[in-house]
């Protein structure tokens, strides 16, 4: 069996039925520099859209290199439909959460701009960065999408009704996390609020909202970055892909 | 109703039947030059053994202040029976994994020595004022008891074998997290291995356990402080204190 090249890379154009593949600028500079390969090494690289594919280095120039394309090592899954809105935070916490909901397998990342949202300025490039490296590293085949960050109210006025949006409610008014996600549709979103909560207003609206449910996460008041991690995870272990044998799951005795 | 004071402090110290308490050093800092506060001013002091109390502050000095004690504001919960056991990685890392165990309800958190554990020196000090930070901020009234790094060997020798051992397996061999969680006991411990996973030998041994089992989060590779959150959510959603109702809740319909 082949060994799994250890470097992974995203390629933004479609791999199918491709022989070779020619990598310049930043690509380049971390195979040719940072990790110091050359010919006859072998990376893995995946489209988004196609798969995973096992590629070896045929030629080096300066800066690029070219691939001959081996075999593909994994095919193309897309993530469940999952979609995070979250109120962005520092720019650390901020990196925090876009890496980990790539993670956690989300299909869109959509920065969502509440009352009490103190956002620094919203870079979706930087975002887009990130999401890319957590794909790579997380040996997802797809990569989420951002969206440019708007406000809730706006995102809201477009919404479809058949996607559930599961905001994360503080004050414990919100059902529990278990049956309220276990019993929900397969398109879900996550919404959790800033630092300090949505308003009394914006609670008020969401939960006169036909498509939303407030869920509880108990009593400890977490911070905006566990929160998202928190609902990823469970909303990934109750009704998402992590049990390949889902909701059955639960029957079991 | 009284309003509730924003400023809220660990006091090493049993606060029962007391009637007042002088802070000195870091917390009077905090409070009168930090927080800017003043005679008169609400705070909530919690003692991690009673509960939380609402106190004044009567009288400031330059580097202390005098709180009238006026009432208990909470009383004292212990959370869940759940240790967190995990392997120390960057230090940022490390900060976001012992905050967020701590508003994620563990009960005591053990860095442990595995073989491809790349710690930087760890520093229980460190680990043990940024739990208490943690458990101001998330209105825990009680606190996470932080052990001194040990060898998985070490910890695993003098193991209660009535508490359940999860640990984390990327390999994909772990069963699946929901019916894990769901059916274990009140007393569990989870354990996540350092970047880069557990050596094979590792595996092997904690596979071998009669209290340990193997669990999955899904295909995606978590990076640990990812990891740590999402396992410790999904326990606390399925077993532990977040819904009230607890497993029953899985058989509303």
């Amino acid at each position: 069996m082949r060994k799994t090249p250890k470097a992974r890379l995203y390629y933004p154009q479609s791999l199918n039925n491709r022989s070779e593949v020619t990598l310049s600028d930043a690509p380049a500079h971390y195979l040719l520099n940072v990790l110091r390969m050359n010919c006859g090494d072998e990376v893995r690289l995946f489209d988004g859209s196609s798969g995973e594919y096992t590629a070896r280095i045929e030629a080096c120039g300066k800066k690029s290199c070219m691939l001959r394309i081996l075999e593909k090592s994994a095919d193309f899954r897309q993530s469940p439909d999952l979609w995070l809105l979250f109120a962005p935070v520092k720019k650390d916490k901020t990196d925090f959460i876009i890496a980990g909901a790539t993670e956690l397998g989300v299909r869109k990342i959509m920065p969502t701009i509440t009352k009490r949202t103190i956002s620094e300025k919203i870079k979706k490039e930087r975002y887009e960065a990130q999401v890319i490296e957590a794909a790579e590293q997380s040996r997802r085949t797809d990569i989420p999408q951002v969206e440019d960050a708007q406000s809730l109210e706006k995102i809201l006025k477009n919404w479809d009704p058949a996607r559930i949006l599961y905001f994360m409610d503080e004050t414990g008014n919100g059902g529990s996390i278990c049956p309220a996600f276990a019993k929900g549709p397969q398109s879900a979103a996550i919404l959790v609020g800033p630092e300090g909560g949505f308003e009394p207003g914006e609670l008020e609206m969401l939960r006169g909202l036909p498509y939303a449910r407030g869920v509880s996460m108990g009593r400890r008041i977490l911070r905006a970055e566990t929160a998202v991690m928190a609902a990823l995870s469970c909303w990934q272990a109750l009704c998402g892909d992590w049990p390949e044998g889902k909701p059955a799951a639960f029957e079991e005795k």
